[in-house]
Order: C-alpha cells, then sequence, then structure tokens
C-alpha cells in the first residue's frame, strides 16, 4: 500500500519574521503520522498571492494532502481566501450557516456582527465549509485531481478543535490508509534516560511492525507504541500485550493509558476514593490550584487554597508559628508541613498539600539556592514532605513543583513507591 | 534599495513528524530581521537527496540567501554534506583546522576521536569551513552567483553561536542590507475586527515602507508596525510618528510598547504607585494568582489569595453572607463585589480583586449559561463589577477571565475609560 503524503503551507509573516514559534505544525505532524499519512514538506511562507499560488504548485507535484493555516482572519493582509477562491476557479458565495456561526459569536458577545466579520461568511462555491465553532473563519476543503487542499484558521486552538472534529476524520475515510494503533503509557517521576535504561531490553524485543517513541514533556515522559498491520483486532492484541509487559517493568511511574493529564489521573483517584482536597500554596503561585480546578467537574473534590505570598498570611492564615519561619525560614520542610497540615484542617478537607521554595530567578542563597523547593502532603494518618531540587527558571520550577506535588497525591492515593 | 531576500531550510525527519517543534527557525527569523534580512520561506524536508536538490534549486529561484540546519551529525542518515559536495561540483577534502577542534572537543570529553567523527572534518572544497566552537559538526559557506549558501548543525545552542560569532557579522558584510525596524504595540479589550474598523483611516495613510500586522493571541491584540528605509535615524522618527497617531485613536486600549505582557504591566504600574493586591478566585481556580506571581519580583506587590471553589470557603474565609449566596447565587454581581471587598479587608492590601462565573462545560442554567463570569475590583474609594460573556470552552473561560481582571485593574490605575 502505497504511504499517502501531506504537506504543510503556514502563511503569514509572523513565523516568517520569528515572532512566533511555529507549533501548530508540530502538532499537525503528530496528529497526521497518527493517522498513517507521512508529511513530507512543512513550508511557512509570507502573505503574498504569488507566493501562496507557487507554495500550492509546488506542494500539489509532492502531497496527497495539502493543509493550510493562516491568513484567514477578517483583515485585509489576509489574503488566502481570496488566492483560492482564484486558484480552484471559482466565486465567493455568501455561506448561511457560516454567518449564523459568526452571527451567534457576536450575539453571545452581546455584539452586532461587523461587516468586516460578515465578510467571513462569503465562501469559494468550489469548497465545502470546515464549521469554526471557536472563532469567525471556517475552514475551506476543497478537492482536485484526487487531492485534498484545507485551508484554516492559524489560530491553534481553532485549528486544532477544526482537525480534531472534521478534518482528521475526513481525511482518514478519503485516503485508505493502513492500519495504524496507538497507545500512549503516561509515565511521572522518572527521568527519559533512566526509562531508556530501564525499558532497554523489552525496547529490543518489540517486534518489527510496533515502534516506540519517548515523548517528554514538562510533566512527564508519555510512552507511545504504534503499531502497522492490516488486521486491527488481532494488532489491538499484540500492543495490549506489549503494554502488559511495561507495566510489570515501571509499575510506579505509570499514573494512565491513554490521553490522561496527571491532574485528570488525581482527581479520578480522589472522586473513586470519595477524597476531598485543599491546597497552600507559596511559590507555585495559584499554579497548583490552576492545575487541579482546571480539571472539569474538580468542584466534587477540591474545596480551595490558601495562596500565601507573604509570611504574614503564612502566620495568619495558615497558622504558620511565627518560631517555625524565624528558625527554619519561609522555604523549609517545617514550615510546609505546617502549610500542609493547617490547611487541611481550615478547609475540613481529607488531604491538604503545600508549596514553599524559591522560583526564582532572584531570591536564592548559598543555603538555599534557586530551585530549591520544599512540598507536603497532609491526611489524617500522616504528613509526607519532599526537598526538590530544580534550576533557574522561574516558571519551569513552578511547573516542576505542580507536577511533583500531584504526583505525591497520587502515590499517597495508591500506595506507589518512589522510584 | 532592493530588500535582502533569505530562505531558511531545516532537513531531517523530527520536525516533519511533530516530534519537535522548530524553534531554530524562529530564533534565525528574528536575527535576519534585525539586520535588515527578509525572510521570504522556511521550508522543512526530509533527510533525502533527491528533496535536499529540490528545496535549494527552488529557494535559489526566490533568495540571496539560503541557511540550512540540519543533517550534519556523524550518522549515515545525515545527507547534507554530502549533498553540497555534489550540489557544488566539488569534493571532500580533510580540513586540518576543523579536525583540531574535534580532537579537542574530545580530548576534553576524555576520549580518543572515533572514526565517525574524523570524517566530519573532511568538508567540500570550494566551502569556506564555520567554525562550530560546541560541537563535532563544522559549518559551510559557500558562494555562487552571488548567493550564500550556509549550512548549519541543527543543534540550537550550536547553531546560535554559529550565527551569531560569524554567519550574521558575515552576511551584514556581504550584503548592503537597508534598515528594517518593528514597534510593537499591545492592545487589550477589544476584538480584532472592532481594532481593524477604528484603525482603518489610519492605516489606510500608512506610507508605502512602514506595514502594520494584527497579531491576536488569547489575552489581546499585538500590533506591529515594520519600516524599511535607508536612514535608521529617520526611520525610527517616522515610525516613532505613527505609534503615536495610533495611541490618540485607541488610548484605552495600549497597556504597553514592544514584548510586555499585560501582568508585567498590571505589576509595573502597581510596583510605581507603591500598592499591594491580593486575589479572591472561584471560576478561575488560582489561574489569575498564577499570572500575576509568574512574574519575577511579584512578591513585592503581591500578598496571596483565597481560592474559594465551595461555598462554605466563600462564607468562612471570604465572609460572604450567606444570605447573599442565597439570594442571587455564587455567580453573581452581589457575591463578586463581597468577595473583593474581603479579601481586600483580610490580607490588608489596597486592592482587591475576585472572579466567580461558570467556566464550563458543564454547570450552567438557562438564566447564567456556561461562560457566565462576574469580576469585581475594589480599594478603599470604590468597588468595580462587570458582567463577561465567554463560550463554553472551560480552558479558554479561566484565560480570558484572567484577562479581563488585569485589564480591569490597569484600568482602575490609569483611569482608562472601558471601551
Amino acid at each position: 500500500m502505497k504511504a499517502v503524503i501531506a504537506e504543510i503551507i503556514t502563511i503569514g509573516d509572523e513565523i516568517l519574521f520569528g515572532h512566533i514559534v511555529d507549533t501548530n505544525s508540530a502538532w499537525m505532524g503528530t496528529e497526521l503520522t497518527k493517522i498513517g499519512v507521512r508529511v513530507k514538506q512543512i513550508t511557512s511562507i509570507s502573505d503574498s498571492a504569488e507566493h501562496i499560488v507557487q507554495a500550492l504548485d509546488a506542494a500539489r507535484t509532492r502531497a496527497d494532502i495539502i493543509l493550510m493555516t493562516g491568513g484567514l482572519g477578517p483583515t485585509r493582509d489576509d489574503l488566502t481566501k481570496h488566492v483560492l477562491t482564484a486558484y480552484f476557479h471559482t466565486t465567493l458565495k455568501l455561506h448561511e450557516p457560516s454567518l449564523a456561526d459568526v452571527t451567534e459569536i457576536f450575539r453571545h458577545r452581546g455584539r452586532e456582527v461587523t461587516e468586516l466579520n460578515r465578510q467571513q461568511a462569503f465562501l469559494p462555491e468550489a469548497c465545502t465549509p470546515v464549521r469554526n465553532v471557536l472563532g469567525t473563519a471556517p475552514g475551506m476543503w476543497f478537492e482536485q485531481e484526487g487531492k485534498v487542499f484545507v485551508s484554516m484558521p492559524g489560530v491553534p486552538f481553532e485549528m486544532k478543535r477544526m482537525m480534531t472534529d472534521i478534518v482528521l476524520p475526513q481525511l482518514k475515510a478519503y485516503f485508505r490508509t493502513p492500519h495504524i494503533i496507538h497507545k500512549v503509557v503516561q509515565t511521572v517521576g522518572i527521568a527519559e534516560s533512566m526509562l531508556a535504561d530501564k525499558l532497554e531490553e523489552w525496547e529490543y524485543s518489540l517486534p518489527e511492525h510496533i515502534k516506540l517513541a519517548y515523548l517528554p514533556h514538562l510533566g512527564g515522559v508519555r510512552l507511545r507504541l504504534t503499531g502497522t498491520g492490516t488486521d486491527a483486532a488481532l494488532l489491538d492484541q499484540e500492543l495490549q500485550a506489549e503494554v502488559n509487559k511495561l507495566a510489570h517493568i515501571i509499575p510506579n511511574n505509570i499514573f494512565a493509558y491513554g490521553e490522561v493529564k496527571l491532574e485528570e489521573a488525581v482527581g479520578q483517584l480522589l472522586k473513586e476514593q470519595g477524597l476531598t482536597i485543599a491546597t497552600a500554596e507559596s511559590c507555585t503561585g495559584g499554579y497548583l490550584a490552576h492545575k487541579i480546578t482546571s480539571v472539569s467537574g474538580s468542584s466534587a473534590y477540591y474545596r480551595g487554597s490558601v495562596i500565601a505570598y507573604h509570611n504574614e498570611v503564612k502566620i495568619r492564615e495558615l497558622h504558620v508559628k511565627p518560631e517555625t519561619l524565624q528558625l527554619h525560614g519561609a522555604v523549609s520542610e517545617a514550615t510546609v508541613r505546617e502549610m500542609a497540615e493547617h490547611v487541611r484542617e481550615k478547609f475540613g478537607t481529607d488531604i491538604g498539600v503545600a508549596t514553599s521554595g524559591i522560583a526564582g530567578p532572584d531570591g536564592g542563597t548559598a543555603e538555599k539556592p534557586v530551585g530549591t523547593i520544599w512540598i507536603a502532603y497532609a491526611d489524617k494518618d500522616r504528613t509526607v514532605t519532599r526537598l526538590l531540587h530544580f534550576n533557574k527558571d522561574r516558571l519551569l520550577n513552578i511547573e516542576y513543583t505542580g507536577t511533583a506535588v500531584l504526583n505525591l497525591v497520587r502515590q499517597s492515593l495508591t500506595a506507589a513507591v518512589e522510584e
């Protein structure tokens, strides 16, 4: 079976001038790979009619699928729609459902549709409009000589929603691709190189048609097994058998299977065990609470937080003893322990967690350099603390600390042993 | 003066498959723009000889400078050097200074040079080698028909060092480039289409050599003016004059000039005015606090927060009256007003802000659909509230609300009128 080839064309000066990093294409590359489509080239070009046509002409000589992003805004530097209208020898026509969507978005904001936004509902007659539920620019799907051309907005969340809901399923249906099955295993609390050491033997034993990818991110390492075959049921069984082997090798580092975030996995554990949680944050400054509450339905187990950026707040609101602060400092095991225990009492929850550290880039000392962070977990039986050492980057330190606390809660609720 | 045009070609499957995000090209785009070189296209291709030649042939029809990264490693899937040797009809020859560099790197690691790495010191005779002080793959500079081709490693820190020390200065010397100056104006609280309506007349009046770009992101719209000219000082004056005109058209929506985030601008205002702030969050669940504390040095003005996810917490910790909750509900002007006023008192700050709403995707009613959000600002003189209407996406609603609160603080501190 011949591989289906795609190319991505991003339109707009922002990427060329380096004002934004092209994260869209990486996301699209990942998603296309998942459905068995091979990306051959990514091309970033300027908002120029001539250049867009040149890129389309070149891409169609190599690819079956040409995906475009950008240049669909309402302003006059956005040319994509007009160029495509000419390219496919068609004309613009009002697309009533798109106008209804745009009108609804404006109605929801309590405003009248502007003339510029109304213009966005005029689409090339030759295209199948691709609905945009999150913005005012619809996408466009064209077919010509067995090739598919899709134009989407450059706004990442609009493009991703459109791809996920409509474009990827339609591409899968249009092109007959081999069965490709992915299984994702989510790990936390173990670095990529250590993981690779532990998995080496198993990885070498994988059959030819099953590949392993290490996908490290800020909160851990995702492992993705990709199998290719003609019998979907058999392939799924084979993959599951390998996942089971994996679970025996690193039982304590796997927090979920599939596209589940750590905060979702922890939320699920709390729900299952009927437990509630409260947070007391210093160095993470609300990020931990944000992580927990980013999960829909988190109000079932999350009560609230005290963010104590100032020592006075630690004393008054979290009943940290002034002598603890004086003797050990705000960044200390004693302080973070009291914070976790008292926030649990204060909010009447089963669990209290706390963070206190030096996020940086300033504020470090020889004894407690930037990146020194204490975290604590308290329940009715015990309080567990951990000392973390990170680096000089403020936002990374906040992020890593959030992950470490969530993992500490997970370990406590599953009796997992720390690696 | 004709603009000098560059194109960037990245070689390797990692970007195409979405395994890594192409941050190199954004960095190169920024640096090239700074020396007056305009990037016309960025092309990511696979490690295939045919594809590399095709990309080079296409790029040289459009550009004066062709910069390549990647494919210079020691293994056999790294083809760039061999393809360039054939492309420029030359042969490989040992380059003694490069061998000395490679040998030194290995000596430093306490190792002997491997044969594979020794091969990296063989370079095309027709090129000027570009020294790599951080790795084993030297760069290559070719000149042909007045065009410059440079091949560099894909490892970001090696490429950046090579560009900064050697390639950029040599390009500046080789090509006589016009001056290109960018000025960025940050706006908030006005949608792109409304902004475009307001700026239409001014935009049409811009001189030919000054271009305007709308760069919308989740927190607002960045406006970027780009001027091209031969006299840098004059050009800067002209751009500044246009920025000043802009400031007269939308005085209340501009929160900063240059690459400044809203939370940084608000932090700066608080610092300048010697004010402190505390937050009381319901629907934003810590995100607002996280935004504020993501700014280094925020402990100077930020005291802390109560995140009251549960009504009981609103009553006990924020002294919201039970009858307020009963009469008006948690998502109401009365509740959010009490939250802001009481958190201000509780933390002894000059300013208190609060959020309460239905972030979604569940929990909406006919009267208060998902995306209904109340925010409040309180200082010693007054309390200001706003009702916001967003959509069904939980994380977007949280993000937009954070921006709206920060903007409300900014408006209050600058006496800006809301649009």
